[in-house]
């Protein structure tokens, strides 16, 4: 998986029927460069996300159609946890 | 999901018979770089589309081979829409 | 899917068994970067070609195993078709 | 695959249910950049691993839906073995 | 599929059990970059190799759970065939 923050959100009104609703955020990766991916989880600007990648995506989603090939999985601690 | 802007289209009299109909658009990435991407949608020159990849891509198609890795899933919309 | 101008072709005597027949095309892409595709369309040299990658590529042949993740699936036009 | 060292791990309270339990490593990859990858095998920092990426790491989990496309699948030794 | 040189082994004692067996080698590619591949080709230091990448090369095993992403298929010529 890859990591990044949240730098805002896309809309688009224009799209194919089965792209799932959900937010599609705008992220910046740590490593550079930019994705933009579906989140399941109601993640504000500024959050550090992990994304995962590819057909594993999609996966996620109950259609299988589901064309989503970035998808956010967690939002990272930004401390680890007391134990 | 990447984004980027389309700034022309392909086309390939000569191909293989699985490759669907439909436009075939050359995008300059956000981040750089340029993709040939099969466009459902109906997009135009400068219009900043969504891409999705893989596999996935491959999925939107009724026929399981359709030998497409890289689909344009939506039209990022300039402006949030207002509420 | 990428593009890119074919450079040569290789040859591979030592090979798996499920690797199918067909030209085994250097191509060099346009973004830059080289690729060795499996070319159903009998490409030449200096021809420009259009790429699929991944499963995708593999889901051309009828054995579900070609291993096989690079296929040109068209020979792009130099110039757009006359109406 | 893909080689690199453990340099810490990730905490994750806010994720998705379907990711599996286990560490969320964080690597530096040899060839430069990083990866969060999803650890069996017990690793810790400074480790020497060996990485699978994509729909191939997620296989690795019983149930098909697990959104993980990073997976460490080995350590790898430091010294050959003596004979 | 890419090419590169072999330029050594890797040896993972500590291993999740579905890596198949076969040696790991560490291939330097001809763009640039290293991976890991697993060869059954028996191939040796410095041969020139075509590999697979992603869901493909898992393919290859008889356990659809093979965590491989990276394949030898291939050994290429150092000269084309006579004819």
């Amino acid at each position: 998986m890859i990591s990044g923050r949240v730098i805002g959100r896309y809309w688009a009104t224009k799209r194919i029927d089965t792209l799932p609703q959900g937010a599609l955020l705008h992220v910046r990766l740590d490593d550079g460069g930019h994705l933009v991916a579906l989140d399941p989880l109601g993640c504000g600007e500024g959050e550090h996300v992990l994304i995962t990648q590819g057909s594993v995506a999609a996966g996620y989603f109950q259609t299988v159609k589901a064309p989503v090939d970035a998808l956010i999985i967690g939002s990272l601690d930004e401390q680890p946890p007391s134990k």
